[in-house]
């Protein structure tokens, strides 16, 4: 079903001087491995279909970016312990079980390229394996046994769904405006980000003197920012991004009547045939050949790639301010190559 | 849709002499006040979908049993603070949530005589909205700061989930057995009345001495018990229980093709022509007049009813002997009322 848009090769900016996750991927890759444990250990049950439903989800890939964040947030204040470990399991827990939600709500067929769980073991499974992996991930931050990062993770929780509640009532409108949708996607993308960063110096300060509340402020700050530009890349590629990810699949967001950035700007700045183009594919759901294609025209003429572009280098820079006040290590590093290779994406 | 099945008063047991929960109702009533405000507090949201849907849900009525259950098992210790409050909302919203839940789950058109929320706004609605129910418990039971709280909610959150998806795998089998039917209610049930009944002694002991594992283990153990004399109580009443309840609306698990207790009995001790009757209409689906009336005349043949009952008064007994290392006092009493209305109903 996807779309694929050929467009010319970047030449100011070659695949070799592109921002790669090799630094994050090596810092954090031995506690992953323990994460990774974790995770099975936990969707372990004598009812065989959560640990089939889970298994589908976990080994259907993604680059396990929010745990990631977690340990490197505890170990760049030099934590020794097994804490983060479990809490970053926990912290991929919340956001599974919101992916099978989410594909309930959505009622989407896919999910990164393999059919969606609902589709295999129907929605009931999605719903009811969600609320068994939110109850082991909670389960999981009491065994740490702090309870700020409880705090800080339930929040994020109750935040999440609000989130999505809202998205469901600005849903297929194209007169959303930019800050409803900001506020949609601070919610549900975002939160999780900012809580999986904060909780990093709260398990460090377990057993290490003298974090408190600059670090976490800065974390939070850091992984909000971050959240906020990884989304909006993410919205940009669906609508081809620019000349890299050739060959990627794009269109989803377009095919599920998704009133993203891109949109709402192309939208906002159009009038008459152009807006009815927009009113019949996202608000009346009625698509034809061609259409993805003069979506996609149009988002472009209208700037509306461009500028989703440049509000997520905004939120980028933000995040790597944020880090400022934080003391120099490797992993310090590693956060601000996560958000060069984010933007890298689609720039 | 109700059948309403005309069944002679029983003599013996007449309405004056029944137990009520007029005591359990005067003594938690005060607190519930409390519970109740906090209740609309915390699904109070800017998403004005949430407090509609929650409001709608809360109205629905529902004897607050659970809530009530956490509010009497604290204060019989003498409990003075407010953290039970917290805990007994943050119970409340757990069964709500997985109401909402359950709904999708069971494709319902109704709960308790009034429209499903999922008929009034979509599944989606109810899968967010339950999930950020569960998202205000963690963050009220944080609020109220006892890890131990949160321990035994937390299982319970997982073990309801886990019991929940259990339930899907035997769903429609008249072949299942007694043990795995208990399986599903002790999880999907039971589990939520003894972490309500275990957190009293929990949040009454972070300001009164003394209060330890002997406490927790006895109002742990009677609201297990309790629960699954609840349910069973439940599954017998909806094939039309004994002589009491006439009016009330039966055979809902029936035409639901849910594989109860007294179905299990029935079809386990029936043979030819019953067993092909029973999946017929439960594994089929293919019901038709008159089927709901020979059902319930065949459980009632089988001495399934009165069996279920039976079972019902064991797990109720059990219950009412937890309670015997415990002081004296009003709230115990309550407690003991309790098991006595529960079995009362179908009796």
């Amino acid at each position: 079903m996807g779309v694929v848009v050929p467009l010319e090769q970047d030449q100011q900016n070659s695949a070799g001087a592109r921002a790669t996750l090799d630094r994050v991927m090596a810092l954090s890759g031995p506690s992953m491995k323990g994460v990774n444990t974790m995770i099975l250990s936990r969707t372990g049950s004598d009812v065989t279909m959560i640990p089939e439903v889970a298994k589908h989800l976990i080994d259907s890939g993604g680059k396990r970016l929010r745990p990631i964040l977690t340990l490197l947030c505890a170990e760049m204040f030099g934590y020794q312990g097994n804490g983060h470990v479990k809490l970053a399991a926990s912290v991929e827990f919340m956001h599974t079980a919101t992916l099978l939600h989410d594909d309930v709500v959505d009622e989407s067929d896919m999910r990164r390229g393999k059919p969606a769980a609902r589709m295999v073991w129907g929605n009931q499974a999605s719903v009811l394996v969600g609320d068994f992996l939110l109850g082991q991930a909670f389960q999981m931050m009491v065994e740490v046994g702090s309870m700020d990062a409880l705090d800080v993770l339930s929040k994020a929780s109750a935040i999440i769904a609000e989130g999505e509640v809202l998205q469901l009532t600005t849903a297929k409108n194209t007169n959303t405006t930019e800050d409803d949708y900001l506020q949609v996607i601070r919610a549900k993308t975002a939160a999780l980000f900012s809580a999986a960063c904060e909780v990093g110096p709260i398990v460090a300060g377990q057993t290490i003197q003298g974090l408190g509340e600059i670090e976490r402020a800065a974390l939070r700050s850091y992984g909000m920012n971050l959240g906020l530009a990884f989304q909006l890349v993410d919205d940009a590629l669906d609508y081809g991004g620019s000349a890299k990810d050739l060959g990627k699949d794009i269109g989803d967001d377009f095919r599920e009547r998704k009133v993203t950035l891109p949109v709402i700007l192309a939208y906002r700045r159009s009038e008459g045939e152009e807006k009815a183009f927009w009113d019949r594919v996202i608000v009346a759901g009625d698509q034809n050949e061609g259409d993805l294609e003069r979506g996609i025209a149009l988002v472009r003429d209208r700037q509306g790639l461009a500028d989703t572009i440049s509000r997520a280098q905004h939120y980028g820079a933000v995040a790597v301010d944020a880090l400022d006040g934080l003391p120099a290590s490797d992993q310090k590093e590693a956060l601000l190559d996560a958000v060069a290779f984010c933007i890298d994406r689609v720039t």
